[in-house]
């Protein structure tokens, strides 16, 4: 690699450095030209979390984050991060470093990316504060490949202290907005690299589990022509010389793929709400998993089918993500996550008398707050042991107008939501499949007919029973894992104050 | 199931039924009432497919549609429909059916949902026509789960014949308008059901091949607060009381996840162009499939990751969709993807070269047109045998502004597309990951830096170098099957006329 012992940008020079003569490890040491691919060196670079005693007294190259660096007389240790994997080296006076060398490396500004060559040596007491406790990397050759500016927005140990202990001794804490506003640099500790490979994880063995039960992927447009969900809550988009709107969900398209007859479908997609919620559980674009399937006789079919994928993420996560679950937990502390096989069924009605039972006052068509939703996971918990749970038959009245309706109960519908630690994360159906009823409660919701003829119009050529339902990606990440907030399970959060970065 | 041989609504009541005495049939046939999760029976349903001399004698359940009907004297024949799979049944008059029940059958409207019960019979001759060729269904009860309106807007037989057929003998083919705007028919026919299946496999493959290589799945937001890539071509939203725009492409964030030190990201999500383009290559929504990679000195440790996983995709489709493809090669034919491997890699003045032997004039700083890069596909395609090859180090010039110039000559760039029987799939490239070169390209651009400002900043505190491409789902569905326009692989397309269904 070409590089250089003079500094290219910012970094001041060391004096010593510049009196070159000196210095027999000039050569060793330097900042690197910029990676332009100018050629390919044959080159092995190890990964941090492949540095284990196995490697004892090997020579590895090394390209790794200063994560932090201390300088004591004639040493200098450097913790080197990997993603969630650190390593320490050490840089010391002797045949291999000068003391340019071991000054050079104590001024490499944190979160600096480098490339070492270094012997592995086995240590004989274990570093607690590395992952890699059984080996340290004594140095031989740094250079520099990204140079960091020298103040870091955020410090990353004060972004993965739990915040009891900030408030304990006083130690700083990292509120949300600065996190938020240098996110690049938040998503860096270890915490948020494990809610984000367990996120992606999550995606996995939804499509996992459902491609396996024969389902279908499919894509759905997100720019659509009117605001068929009622027109609330909707964000308009200029489409050349008219307008347009974003999607409020797939739900639509996913029924459209019905009456095609693509009898169990899925897709994971970006859903948009222009709702003014200010609250920890709401975003103005969040991830959808959507899934929607025919059945024979009864919605209940499909209510099994999307639990029973739930439970496999659920048992998927704690078997392939355990790492994960325990680094943010060490962060975030909270219960593991219990459910049960089968899961639990709860009717509204039943909801009911249970929030009754403790004091809440409630009609019967009315729809469950937020507050009453949290006491009733506790209900639940205490008196079944599960933190996910299924509410069936909710009042028709607070569903919307393309719900089944209960054929015993009027005043019912086939609907259902699924809780996770008392907070919703799915809400679904028995949607209308009779064009000449689902023209009927539209009409009753006052929605204008001509704004939904395509999607009415396709359920005239024969149309499918079939339920479905949407279950929002941060919620689920945020709940399984006891998290406070929607906005630490969105990578890039929108909300209505928050656009960036 | 509670069922009537009332008509429910829409059909006309067969004379005979009303005189309901003399029919010994009655309680076998008729229109069901809308299945509203009024009961859970105990019933099988047998799939179409699975109906084979297996199951010969046996007394099976089907729910499909009627794809076609025939009635002759006492008997009715109807093909029967389950996605791409068809089976003969026949209703007789005899023990099971009455002339009235017949009848009944004979006057389903075609596309209607029914159940039927009956006896799964081996046949002599082989049924040509239907899927099922060795077995026939000896109806003994018929009821309409949900019924079609008698006139529908195409056919289906129509809208699989190949063109060429059509203009032969006159017979009617479907165009494509009238496909889009009845797209729930359309898409019932055996070609859509493959195109579909498939374009879900290469998603799937997608990941599949991904996350095995170590990458992870990222969640990256579409409404975005600036015109990020230049400004032409955006959508802009409505976002509360302020504008917001449509990302064109998840660049800017895949990018910022490498500041964050996610070395292998990928995603899959909907992309935005708002450019009026009318062609047969260009929507105004469709999927990007994603890469992003870190790579430690050279580029094309990333070129040859994607393009394996563009061989992988291929190899996956030709193994596990063959049915499918030759679905679709029925009514568009086509010669079968050919590729090799490792990929071919060509240079841009290479192709030139190839070109300009062909007669093209062309500069040396000038971008393909879209009849020269098909010229150049079949040049390709005549010397090395492939449909799919990269072409390396494009004019910087013709690239965005985070294109990374290449250090040996500074009109090229580390930058590639990739192909597939001529057309442009993949465009990707090696970024700028130092904040200052950036600045500079992005000043050289025109571009309002305050307007990147938070892209930047993100690589100030140590990037590492990096390189990707986003992918078109609908264009690699299109040309792996070697189809002609991008609306028959997108379910609901989108461009500058077409906003539904």
């Amino acid at each position: 690699m070409p590089s250089t012992n003079a500094s290219r940008k910012g970094q001041e020079k060391p004096r010593e450095i510049v009196d070159a003569a000196e210095d027999y490890a000039k050569e060793r040491y330097g900042i690197s030209s910029m990676i332009q691919s100018q050629e390919k060196p044959d080159r092995v670079l190890v990964r941090v979390k492949d540095l284990t005693v196995q490697k004892a007294d090997d020579v590895v190259w090394v390209r790794a984050r200063v994560h932090t660096s201390r300088a004591k007389g004639k040493q200098c240790f450097l913790v080197l991060r990997q993603q969630q994997f650190n390593v320490q080296a050490l840089v010391a006076v002797g045949d291999h470093a000068s003391k340019q060398m071991v000054k050079f490396a104590a001024n490499i500004n944190k979160e600096s990316i480098i490339d070492v060559e270094g012997v592995v040596r086995k240590v004989n007491q274990k570093i607690g504060s590395c992952t890699q406790q059984d080996v340290e990397l004594h140095v031989q050759k740094i250079y520099v490949i990204s140079l960091a500016e020298p103040r870091l927005p955020l410090q990353l140990d004060d972004a993965i202290r739990p915040e009891v202990e900030g408030e304990e001794d006083g130690r700083a804490t990292v509120n949300q907005d600065t996190r938020l506003d240098n996110r690049v640099i938040d998503l860096r500790t270890s915490t948020s690299q494990a809610i984000f490979r367990l996120q992606s994880g999550i995606c996995h063995l939804f499509r996992e589990t459902l491609i396996n039960k024969g389902f279908v992927e499919i894509q759905t447009p997100k720019i659509i022509s009117a605001a068929s969900e009622g027109g609330a809550n909707v964000f308009t988009v200029s489409y050349f010389k008219n307008n347009a709107y974003l999607a409020q969900s797939p739900q639509l398209y996913k029924q459209m793929c019905f009456c095609a007859d693509f009898e169990k479908v899925f897709c994971i997609g970006p859903v948009f709400r222009a709702e003014d919620s200010n609250t920890h559980r709401h975003l103005t674009e969040f991830v959808g998993l959507d899934i929607e399937m025919a059945f024979n006789y009864h919605y209940h079919e499909v209510v099994e089918e999307i639990a029973d994928t739930l439970v496999q993420i659920f048992k998927g996560l704690q078997e392939r993500f355990q790492t994960e679950i325990q680094t943010v937990s060490k962060q975030f502390p909270c219960e593991p996550f219990k459910f049960l096989e089968p899961t639990l069924r709860l009717e509204y009605c039943e909801a009911l008398a249970m929030l009754r039972e403790a004091g809440v006052e409630m009609d019967d068509e009315e729809d469950l707050s937020t507050p009453n939703e949290k006491l009733l996971g506790r209900l639940v918990k205490e008196k079944y042991d599960t933190d996910f749970y299924v509410l069936d038959k909710y009042p028709l009245a607070v569903r919307p107008f393309y719900t089944m309706p209960d054929p015993r109960n009027p005043k019912q519908s086939n609907s259902y939501d699924m809780f996770m630690r008392g907070e919703e994360i799915l809400s679904g159906a028995q949607r209308i499949h009779d064009p000449q009823l689902l023209t009927e409660r539209a009409l009753h919701h006052g929605i204008d007919l001509e704004k939904i003829k395509a999607y009415i119009d396709s359920f005239r050529f024969g149309a499918p029973p079939h339920a479905g339902g949407g279950i929002g990606l941060e919620r689920v990440t945020m709940l399984f894992l006891g998290l406070h907030n929607v906005r630490q399970t969105s990578m890039f959060p929108r909300d209505p104050k928050r656009l960036t970065p």
